[in-house]
């Protein structure tokens, strides 16, 4: 059909910009569990509410992707931006709910500390994403992207530290089961934080 | 060379459904296993075989790809189609492997609900596949591809259940490290399901 | 930019063929490791070090490939190897830090032996690579990817045999725990070398 050969108006900057949003949103919402240590019902939902809100954002970007024939930058980069972003939310959600259900309650220190470099890390991505609509934003993308870069750095050596200690010193191996599992989750977010940064940039290099 | 400029009168459409035919298959059979909850060398050999067939209906898709220079929709949509369709036949093939490694004999209700489920959203995918060869069936199709992300969502439930009694009464840590695996992965299974389902409503849209 | 247009001179196969060659750096080292059992922070630098170097030739791939319009073979494939190539000598990393970690000392016979698949495995991918350059080389490249496949398949009954083995006997469940991850990541590095043989078998065939 003709039809899908009109370039559209859409917006896909105000899309990327919502789900990083939300990307922020879950990891403050996350750093605020870990301070309180405890995560009920209410919390639960809404963690839900944002991730909910994630998709939806992901979704029209797909669905627009699939029936815009002029995109602003390559296809593949738009539904890889869109996918990673949307995992960063998944993996918050996924790290909350196993607290929940391995019943991890009580302040963990190891765990506020990454909560920190996370929150760090999505607001990196926010800051990237929205530089990405004007390319003399260059410098800011960049440097954000340098800072997304270094954080999943700072969290490998956090969650080697964290396992060696809990290796160490935890005798209870369904402790050991449970702990290894979230810091490797906590470490996880960060790498997909750097996959996001990884596609921002090779949209800037091919812009440039 | 020329040749590979001659659009080949090959039926992509009759080998995904090949594909998706032998996914049905080995959700059937893990049932069938689920229920009589014993995996002997026989029923290993049956779904190797399974899975084996699986591979050459990918490889074949695969090397027609690479030859074919018009195909029926976007290549890297043909490529995802069937590398999600191996996948599902695959983690299915790695959960009965993984029963008879662990030695986890006996019958799991669990297991028996998890393989139920399963089983309904491999026919979702069969129902979805068939139904891509005409335009005419894309409200079957998107039903299909809407029952399978239900399917996707009861099954984070039970995993998230499943994993909460085990870690509640399971006091053998070598126990839990075993069902904690396999309750993942039956819902991966789900999760790849789902990635199919995604492939073909975008290959829908496409061609709307 | 006009000068986005215009062909380099650039030399992907020079860049993979480092790449590959740092994979085979990085599993002889692993086999170095394993056979004297004992992993300090001298062995820890230096993987660290082939890890950096394989990350900069693939980084330099990826720069060049964002900036070049005509490439040998099709983008995505370009795209694809250099990850797969990274991931291997990436995993490979992680499999010698977690060693570290999990202060797993001490000569294992399975680990010494997986080490010598993986060799295997890194040097067949070393020898399609170089073959990629000179479609004369045909038979040979197709015959290390069968080659890496079977070898693929030696990995998967290894570990299968070594974690039923470690439930019949280990009774220590955190040594379950750090052992169980340590054999899958082995065959984790035999699955991305296989990665790496489809892609280059399907740039092959696209060739042909």
């Amino acid at each position: 059909m003709l039809f899908n050969f009109i370039p559209r108006e859409f917006n896909f900057f105000d899309l990327f910009e919502k789900q990083a949003s939300y990307a922020v949103e879950a990891a403050k919402f996350f750093k605020e569990l870990t301070a309180k240590g405890e995560i009920d019902e209410e919390a639960m939902n809404k963690m839900r509410l944002i991730e909910h809100q994630g998709d939806e954002a992901a979704h029209t970007i797909m669905d627009q992707l699939n029936k815009t024939f002029i995109t602003p930058f390559d296809r593949e980069d738009i539904f890889s931006l869109a996918k990673e972003l949307d995992d960063v939310i998944d993996m918050i959600n996924t790290i909350i709910s196993r607290l929940a259900i391995y019943k991890l309650t009580g302040v963990n220190k190891n765990l506020v500390d990454f909560s920190l470099v996370i929150e760090e890390s999505a607001q990196g991505i926010l800051c990237a994403v929205k530089g990405m609509r004007n390319v003399k934003n260059l410098k800011i993308v960049k440097d954000a992207c340098v800072e997304i870069n270094r954080l999943e750095n700072v969290g490998d050596s956090m969650r080697d530290t964290m396992l060696a200690k809990l290796f160490d010193t935890e005798k209870d191996p369904i402790a050991v089961i449970k702990w290894k599992e979230i810091y490797q989750d906590c470490e996880t977010v960060l790498d997909i934080c750097e996959d996001v940064a990884h596609v921002v940039s090779s949209i800037l290099v091919k812009q440039a």
